[in-house]
């Protein structure tokens, strides 16, 4: 059996979604299609990539990725299909591949060609229907592409290590459904650092004093439970690997979130503290 | 073939309904996984306790339903499933389950212990895929976890029949994307203590004066149709058999809802009246 | 394998797809099952006319597509089944399937009788499933309903051809989710009337003086790029063959829409003009 995965930024209220699936199970009607999102910000090639970084890894090796935000096929921008990491890849060479291939290579990476081979007045979903399709059923890149060595690369924004080894500066990258707000600080970057020293987080003028790794954490090594802690603060690893700002019950549409309340949006600055 | 439902309040923007997903299906790729809801209000185990409810047992005997509101495994909370009327439940044991097992007694039930089983580093959606998979491939329940006698009740709102007859006194539980506001009074309590007589329903000051068995019985019964009730409150008995007061067309975006019109929140009081 | 797709106004807050999906598989388990869209506004049977429109063609002849849009069973309205163009219809007759059988004769229409074969209780969606589950298997229409000469039409809004050749009026008939303004002039409407000439749109007091075959026609045909149109409104082609006022990169939710930049709403008067 094998899996596609969608993510898009075409929302649900529109046939989008529904009529790409249409087109792959037309041509292949044994496969899985996952949606992964479909609520991407018009447009949002950050939040789409940060999605994509964080998902891919979880579905079987073979399973092909399509990512169908900000895919218009224009002057600028072709399509592109990629393996990497035992996963294919299919979308526009916009940007939203490159966070991938900067922290490892892709095996191969192809300028997508097809286009004149399907139907006059095919759309990009096509496009994207019939390259998913045929890797899916285990169909070679070069018989849809021309090999190309690089994608685009997005502008991101950076980690900074301090080279006294005493902070580690980055970003909120992404916010959650749960008004959550997630770095791109890794937890292995925080580990390889804090040699057993205590890590603090400070943003604005506030400070969480201690970095939690889990909210299993709280069961194992807490004196009061994480039930203590509803509407507080608390700076923790997610499952993704990555230090986000939480608040623990919170609640975007009531009470309020993590972004709402202290105010965290995309891009604002975070910093690991050891002591 | 096997269904593995899933009721969540993940929401759709993220991934997470995404990788759950992935993780069963690289475990059992034949399964068939429906969504209930991803929707439910964070954190709201009432209206999760209701969704599930009314949704499992439209599905074939053997159909596993994995609960993930509220579902962290913290000091406090256990990771619970349960066999129960030939469906299976996996959750956190929150109370989500308290009201089923109030019902009727679950022919089994076990804490899961399979944490140490897995992966370091694994989220409670692991453990929920592994489990889920499991069990829907036909697995024991003790195989991952160890019996237990009973699961924690939520605090309910209690319907109250009235011991001269006369009335029965609910609340509304939940308000759906219609703007229906469901009670927990159920038909079969209102048409046993009816014997024949008129039942009306009052909340406030309001008073409707006829209770119908469901939209369909206007077709039958009334001199007049349904349309002509188009903007009208409506008490009548919802396709899950509980009592409802719905506005027929209403639409909470534009026009109002029986929740925004009429004012009637979660807990508000109903009564049901004969004469 | 054969195909059921679902358009409905339940939204996924409630419980209502995913049951009707298990209703479904446990009468099929074999077949897939594609939601097109839940989130038609509540009782909007133009909407959901439109969706059904430009979705259906794009699943295999065979599929069976399930309308549950103000479809309950009244006084006024019955339930239908059609076989239309190769694809199978169910819905109420509200008027929804109107425009498809005033564009083409379906092949065969029943008034669906099965509701006193099903188990007391049951609802609308139990004769959906049932029905849906019986085409899908490939049962036959004559089966399930008796034979009907013509279902309902909606009031449609209609284009208007100017006799003399200079302009083709038309409305606003569905905005997406992008905002986007969808009309019901089709290409080839324009095409056939243009003859060569050049082709504007007018709505309100402002001008559009070209219309685009698509969004990668910017690629072939343009000096600029596509990019550099980034907020300006365009008349373009969408992938369904109907003209549409289009902001490049509009967001609804942020910067603003083709429908909230421009103030066109649903049923608004747009007209192309030949020169």
């Amino acid at each position: 059996m094998s899996i596609i995965t969608l993510i898009s930024d075409f929302g649900l209220k529109d046939h989008y979604v529904g009529i790409l699936k249409g087109k792959i199970y037309s041509q292949f009607p044994e496969v899985n299609i996952v949606d992964i999102s479909h609520f991407v910000s018009k447009f949002n090639i950050f939040d789409a990539s940060y999605l994509l970084e964080v998902s891919y890894h979880h579905f079987p090796k073979g399973t092909v990725h399509v990512m169908a935000v900000d895919a218009a096929q224009t002057q600028d921008t072709n399509h592109v299909a990629l393996l990497y990491d035992g996963h294919y890849f299919i979308g526009a060479d916009n940007g939203v591949f490159g966070h991938l291939t900067s922290k490892m290579k892709a095996d191969k990476m192809v300028q997508i060609n097809i286009h004149d081979r399907i139907p006059n007045g095919s759309s990009d979903l096509d496009v994207f229907a019939a390259v998913a399709a045929h890797l899916a059923k285990g169909g070679a890149l070069t018989v849809i592409g021309k090999e190309i060595e690089e994608v685009k690369q997005l502008y991101r924004l950076n980690v900074i290590v301090d080279e006294n080894q005493q902070f580690i500066k980055g970003n909120v990258v992404y916010i959650d459904d749960f008004g959550n707000c997630v770095t791109n600080i890794s937890q292995k970057q925080v580990e390889e650092l804090a040699k057993g020293r205590n890590a603090s987080l400070r943003f604005f003028n506030k400070k969480i004093d201690k970095i939690r790794k889990s909210y299993t954490d709280f069961k194992k090594n807490d004196q009061i439970s994480l039930k203590s802690h509803e509407g507080n603060a608390l700076a923790i690893f997610n499952e993704a690997g990555f230090l986000e700002i939480a608040i623990y019950k919170s609640n975007p549409e009531s009470i309020g979130s993590a972004s709402s309340l202290l105010g965290l949006r995309f891009r604002d600055v975070v910093t690991v503290e050891f002591e």
